[in-house]
């Protein structure tokens, strides 16, 4: 039996991201400004994010240099394994060959430090003090706590209120980083201290917490905004993955035939598959699958629409494949997959019939997740469960012989109060109905299509 | 600068795990029948132990080969990184050279499963069906049931009741491995109903938790007894640690002058240093630590005594620095060093001056902890900190070069709660009393030294 693990030495670790502007068939539709709704400038961006990254957002060069204090950090986890996954293959009795990256080695447990290393790394340079984000469940709020202590940098994160009570681990480690946590809403902004006066029971949401944090970054000088996917910047510094994955690959002489990720806001799935798409582009046979669940199903069943990011509507407005951004997600456990749009280069892809988009109900992921965890060992988040869910089935129907590799983009360790629901047999299923997506709809600004 | 990160590749890994039992100066004393006081033979061991494992217990040979299964399944984890911690020691701007061995890359995050592994393999091949143990926080239940998946043994896993209340998550993970969890004192054993009678709010202890494993094991044809620290056969397994950090110093050409590593039971630590243990036999200048908390000074401040391993006073009586059986320790968040006693092996080598004992307190090993987090990124457990404790100090007052290494145990991702109380200022120190050692110790047994 070949090796299991596929290792890279630090020294290989890739010096460049990959840039795909410039290999994108079609064009990518332009993001626009909130209030004009025209296309958007590197001004509008400046004061929330660092000039590095607004270049980066909108970079016409295929490779964009890592800079070196970036890789310092990167090699305190990273190169992450490639990992062949043989007891799984065995369990589900295919021939098909599932490999899996295991981005969960990372000190928060995710892929998600990819990008705010970077982040935090250029804010630094640029004479940033502070940096304010908002977090769900926590996983990119401590991703972005921990890359802000290796640079030095303070690090404000707002915390939606229901998970900040609910989920306190991901906020401790957070704070054993050395962020300063709130519950959002909360005193410590103008739009916090309006909705608190609105409701002053408010549980919060993922919409308040990131106009707390843009409002934290435009309102003081030495602060800025970070944030932990969709925008283009943060798909270039996830593609350290898929770069990864390719040199792995080639070291044992695979191709890949299938490639699969979990979608929230897309950020996982493209860092891992987009260095790929020049083969496909190429005229290789090749399958991008991105897995959402059914009770978020965006790219499986949104429209392809220009909508805000945001809840509040005061970041860039995006073409995508949305809900709406009023949509509220039923309180699946997949925290991080609970986004109404995706990333805009992920929709363009889907809407060019590049990648394909699948769906699944949080009962079969979790069947999916335990599978995996009593094979492999590794216990899956659940929102990486929904890709091994995903891989799963593409291998029981697989030719023999066909690689399939996929990110298993963290693990499951602060999630195991949802692995208890599952064990209770309380965990429940969401058919979304097309009525309320039809009525979140309604919320979509008005935009002239060019 | 260097790499921060020795690998090994699979291939790599060491083949046999190295006794130290022949290498001993001195004679260890034998372990005693707790009926007769006779030392044992490998009969009396048979209701609780596979004939691998006794046979190991007692074994002459100096390399005892580890079985392809076992390989087998060691590699889905290992071999663990060999970390430089440059950042720590700019830090503490030492001129030192720091290592760490990381072995809370395993399933369940932690050194644990070394040996458990190798346990259920060999109950495995011995027909038994089904493994019994104890389990505190957690840590050794959750790897005994992780191993017992990964072989189709079937595992009970008895926890401390206050701990099975207060700290469900490592409980979850173990039955997401699919072991069956009893809170304990449970109604599964005549000694759990009995303890239960007399006492019906117990909230349990490792000692009650101990017994009803042993009961279950004795009282079942097809089930055995396994044990996660303390005999000789569980420090073998745990060689595989040290024996990888030989290699991987040789990679970078260095020698290890201070190897330190946490003691409750002594298997992380022993498993470290013991395959270093013949170059300072052989006049090679390297000093060995152990460290322990305050709260439970067994090393430190307890007499060399043969006592009782368990509470009940069920199991083998062993030579050991000691606490006396009936100790109860303060409640520290280090659980897995809440133990009156340690390995024999140890504590022989302690008696010899081949190694030495430091003990600190939880508030300054928390600043430890902290201090490593912020510098290197990854979260020890409370029970790793007390080396990193030891680890500073000893590179503080260190000459240039000095190349100290150390065991960095386990994630501390399922003790946030403590680092939360630490974080809040609601951290307790505890010195011991001497009077409270010297009450404990009237429970010795009475043993007729040789």
């Amino acid at each position: 039996m070949a090796e299991k693990k596929i290792l890279l030495q630090e020294r290989e670790i890739p010096k460049a991201w990959y840039n795909v502007l410039p290999d994108l068939p079609g064009s990518l539709p332009p993001e626009l400004h909130p209030g004009t709704k025209k296309p958007l400038v590197p001004e509008d961006l400046l004061p929330i994010f660092p000039m590095a990254c607004i270049e980066q957002e909108m970079s016409p060069q295929h490779r964009i240099d890592i800079p070196e204090e970036v890789l310092k950090v990167y090699t305190q986890y990273r190169p992450t394994p490639l990992r062949r996954a043989y007891r799984l293959e065995e369990a589900i009795g295919t021939s098909a060959k599932i490999y899996y990256k295991d981005e969960s080695l990372s000190p928060p447990g995710s892929h998600k430090p990819n990008t705010a290393v970077a982040q935090a790394y250029y804010n630094k340079k640029e004479g940033v003090k502070r940096l304010a984000t908002e977090t769900g469940a926590g996983q990119w709020g401590s991703a972005l706590a921990f890359a802000c202590r290796m640079f030095g940098l303070e690090c404000t994160i707002y915390m939606v209120g229901i998970s900040y009570d609910q989920k306190p681990y991901r906020r401790f480690l957070a704070q054993s980083w050395g962020a300063e946590m709130f519950r959002s809403p909360s005193n410590r902004t103008e739009f916090g201290k309006k909705t608190r006066k609105e409701d002053p029971d408010c549980l919060g949401s993922l919409g308040i917490a990131i106009s707390e944090a843009i409002e934290d970054a435009a309102t003081h000088e030495d602060t800025k905004y970070s944030i932990g996917s969709v925008v283009n910047h943060v798909l270039l510094h996830q593609t350290i993955v898929g770069l990864e994955v390719e040199k792995q690959l080639d070291k044992v002489g695979e191709k890949p035939d299938i490639m699969i990720g979990c979608v929230g806001g897309g950020s996982n799935f493209s860092g891992f598959f987009l260095p790929f798409l020049p083969r496909k582009l190429a005229g290789e046979n090749i399958r991008f699958i991105a897995v959402e669940p059914t009770a978020c199903p965006s790219l499986t069943r949104g429209p392809y629409r220009y909508d805000f990011g945001d809840t509040a509507g005061t970041g860039p407005v995006v073409k995508m494949f949305t809900l709406g951004h009023s949509f509220v997600p039923p309180p699946i456990h997949a925290g991080g997959l609970r986004y109404h749009g995706d990333a805009p280069i992920l929709c363009h892809l889907l809407k060019l019939g590049l990648i394909e988009a699948q769906a699944y109900h949080q009962k079969e992921v979790f069947d999916a997740a335990l599978l995996f965890t009593q094979t492999e060992g590794f216990l899956p988040a659940p929102e990486t469960a929904h890709a091994t869910k995903a891989v799963i089935e593409e291998a029981k129907k697989a030719k023999p012989g066909t690689v399939i590799v996929f990110n298993h983009s963290g693990h499951g360790y602060f999630d195991l109060g949802a692995y208890d629901t599952y064990f209770r047999g309380k965990l429940e299923d969401y058919a979304y109905p097309q009525e309320k997506i039809e009525e979140a709809l309604k919320s979509l600004p008005e935009v002239e299509e060019v």
